[in-house]
């Protein structure tokens, strides 16, 4: 049974780690950390889990912790895990961290979007990527996941056949998202009230949104070249989903004729035929958040513009889950040789 | 392996089977019955169940139905079950119904409310009303299981220890309920449409709701007489859950003085300790209907009104699980002997 | 041109008295109170308002306000007003206190239910109760209005005919609400995040909730005797709107015959006949938060249960006009002498 | 007073419509066409104008209502009116089309998107396309107006100014719109049931949808060519609100420098500084269609992207004011002479 500890249990990421971990038959959650809540019952911050959860809110010590656990789960801010760690922790326990600090390679990249020195820039060349579908070697024998954010899962892996196969210009490529709101954390923010949130669409951090060169550098890996991309994500009232529209211009043939939807469908085929967790939908069906909600999964689909010979790509999955909890533990079931999907067979919820 | 067939696959309490079904260890389905969408592909119906499901819906044919399964599944209006069923497919395959057709056992009460001829009334006396709480052994023989309603499902099983032990007077019982709108199912009704129930709210069927004489009935048998009380549903705009607030006169003891908070709560106590589905809130938290979301769980809390000398009762479920589905699916665990949780075992989702 | 300063300007029900005065023939505002957004400009911090307010937020001196304005909206929590206000003021200017401070004649009730010292409880005799279609003569010479809460103006006036002619028991009287959640303000609280209300429904302040004695005040006065109720109200995911659903019994004529519809509708039309802002539905129509969303419209509708010998009345209302400012400006109106219903000929917005 | 009837009064357009007339000083209606409500009190089908409209639904008799009207609305679905208009009628009303079949002046672009014959193009020549801020001239001595489409108008005016001044590359023009789902109709259809709309978001009619000829029509026009854009609307679970997400390349300057945020924006006051429903937001400030809900407004911002050379462009409209029955008005006032904002005066509602 591997034992699991949570830092940052009470926010919606943690919460949905302790979903998932709680019928999840091979891990049993051993520290709920919560710095705003120690000592106070779990169950009493999250009503959902009464009866289910027994155990009381804890302080985030990772010293102690790295003793306790065999995984370190941290669903933190971005700069704690950065902060936290040191080479006694990883020599004892392994770590997926949920926020940003190990994503970025190039830590001046980091520094930049991010505004917030790096505290141990050692750990960035040791530390995986846990997008599971495309590291998924690297990830069984690491130590450190750097878990992706929410909007770089879906918006990375909706695009990345296309890109690496060459059939579509990278540098054109415009990623237009939507969220629900648990993406944007339970911090208690005037912006994040019902009645500002609810009937109401907006986009924000227009140009800007940390996400963004997360997106690049993987992309970038795909066709092995820089690239600068157009990432709008936008605010959605509904709790969870992340919907990716995705536009980019066709890579001509050499006769000048456009690639086929045959083409651009045996690409995703080729990356993704045997991926458990990600459903290629038929030809042009447009991806629906809720048919994801609750799961793992990543529903993707494309359609050919042949007017402006452009083809657009769209990609679903619930934040919470593939774009978080749910990664984590699949990065969690590949470090500990579990099958991938345990604990993840999750159906999703309608309506 | 239990082998299951769902009339009414494609509705909301039908496509809830097929949720939960499909992580169920010991039955399968083999019949997605729905007369609306005969030979189309399921997951065209429901996305959601895109890669989990492969089969395409059948017509409702019960005759034929009754030798391929071992139970049926009738989630369909009023008047469908009772006008199929007879004593060759009763011999043959069990039955949970899903509609009101065997809930009530006066048939002159089913035709008054319902305003239909009743069938099949030959049934009323052999079918078990599969409310798994209060009917546990009754169930466990039977072949044609009423499965009961949703508002009834969270109204009774609020109120019924304080009636059974006599604490308040049932007939100062006023229920005053409101529901998400996947209880009004998956019709396309101009009434049930987004824009009509969003940013809304509104009671109906006032002192005509058809759930009102199953109330009745089942705490008129918990208290040995025929009671009447006002019953009131309201549609809210969300998808699912049922919220229940009660309100009843406390019964003074010999002395004058009124039952404490420590008596009502040990008749709960009583007759749900053991009840893994109940969950008895501390006094006199509310319960919300997000807490139970996607799980088989009944909440259930009460707070005393000193100042008038009642009693509010508070209950919550989701309406597709405990109040359809999830009780469908603990009537079937019930009938075959199975753990009474199987394939039940349901975190709340939040948010 | 009446001066109108408003203290507390960026509230929800601050915020609505900006939309309503905005289009107000005869007033405007000279002071846009905002402790929290001092020297910000106003439309900064509501964007509805880009390129109609151009006045920057104001700290909240009454003094000063006193000298420049002809009435002061107070939209501030209970215990300001009442520490602000002074004969000078009151010599200087109308007050109408959205808040609960002048509401309740008795002050040791006040203290009880809202657990703070009255600081000036002098002027709780001159304050009048600024229900108008209750107190209108009242209000027309008055200096000092305690403008209603936003349950108790839907919970009295949907009950109020019939207390008042003895057709139904008041003691019987049961109350169950279900607010919009701009009923809870704009502060940030975990609670009110868009996360916690979407998708939840709950009751809160079950037998506390501080309007309860502002009900059982007036619909007391109105059957001339002391009166306790059971009010319970509930949180829904959706903007704006009260629903009330109470329940009475009936009080039987002398030869125990039940009112009749008839009987009851002649009371509501004795009372609210000539009321501009009380809409009488046709007979057991449920009223509808969203047919008076954004209007100062107050919708009445009842049933009797002839099986339990009650009513059910229903009232709706939209909780920031009606419940908050719409009221407050129809005070101001009486006040002055204006038209009641100037600037509120607001048309229900559907959908 | 300006005698108005209305073709479809009882779709969501024209039921807006019906609102907004309620309190125009000029109009009175005489005629709520509605042929699935003909003789039905139009209070029964819209609850929120009870007390405020008295007349029943009538059928649509375009001869009669040429007779009893100055100016018809046609809210329908296309095809309608081109069926009904002729040269009688237009010698004797003056005609408001909401539907499309008027907006494109070439026939054959027309039966090719809408996929249906066009009754009578002989009258798509004097049309005038009612996007009042850029047609205003024509539209004063028009008898036809083909007022434009929801997603068109938001798309063209967000993107227009800088279309015009050849500041952007139009063929490089993204167009990702995001719609409440009034947009989709008062239609019964499964779609738009709550559930189904309901904590979701998805794309549809991707790279197919009626509203991109109508775009490419007009901004070619601005830019003197053809041009082909890509356009993807969505739909988000919100009554109302229409916000645009748009991309394009920056035009360099001779010496390759980009245009600055300077010349941009004077790019967009030159078009819009006296626009009354223009607003025009301070740099890079995101849009939000609730700052303008139920309001005539258009609100319109943009930011630099000086990685990608692109500019953002955002815009929101309410789709049901400014978005149909608010321009309609508007044109109504223009054909007539009135002030181009008489019963304009709509403040945005929050929340």
């Amino acid at each position: 049974m591997i034992k699991v500890g949570i830092i940052g249990s009470t926010g919606y990421a943690g919460a949905e780690l302790v979903r998932l971990l709680t019928n999840h038959k091979d891990a049993e959650i051993v520290w709920y950390g919560s710095r705003s809540y120690i000592e106070k019952p779990y169950a009493e911050v999250y009503g959902n889990m009464f009866k289910l959860v027994d155990a009381k809110c804890m302080d985030d010590n990772m010293d102690e912790l790295a003793e306790q656990a065999d995984v370190i789960f941290t669903a933190t801010p971005q700069g704690l895990c950065a902060s936290l760690v040191n080479d006694e922790i990883l020599s004892k326990v392994k770590i997926v961290d949920l926020s940003a600090d190990f994503r970025l390679k190039d830590v001046s990249v980091y520094e930049k979007w991010y505004g917030i020195e790096h505290k141990s820039p050692q750990y960035l060349d040791e530390a995986v990527y846990g997008l599971c579908e495309l590291y998924r070697d690297e990830i069984k024998g690491a130590r450190l996941i750097a878990n992706p954010g929410c909007y770089t899962t879906c918006s990375i892996l909706t695009a990345y056949p296309l890109v690496k196969e060459g059939l579509i210009d990278p540098q054109t490529l415009i990623v237009d998202a939507k969220s629900g709101t648990s993406g944007a954390g339970r911090g208690a923010k005037v912006n994040n009230l019902y009645c500002e949130v609810n009937e109401n669409i907006k986009a924000y951090g227009v140009a800007t949104h940390r996400h963004t060169p997360e997106i690049e550098d993987q992309l970038g890996k795909a066709c092995g070249k820089d690239i600068v991309i157009s990432f709008t994500p936008h605010l959605v009232p509904m709790n969870r989903g992340i919907l990716a529209t995705e536009y980019a211009s066709l890579v001509p043939h050499a006769d000048g004729s456009l690639p086929t939807k045959e083409e651009l469908a045996a690409a995703y085929e080729k990356y993704y035929k045997n991926e458990k967790f990600i459903r290629l939908l038929p030809y042009a069906t447009p991806t629906e958040t809720k048919w994801v909600e609750g799961s793992n999964y990543v529903d993707i689909s494309f359609k050919i513009d042949e007017r402006t010979k452009r083809v657009v790509m769209m990609g679903a999955i619930d934040n919470l889950v593939k774009g978080a909890a749910g990664q984590a533990v699949q990065n969690m079931n590949l470090i500990f040789g579990l099958p991938e999907d345990e604990g993840l067979d999750l159906v999703p919820s309608f309506p």
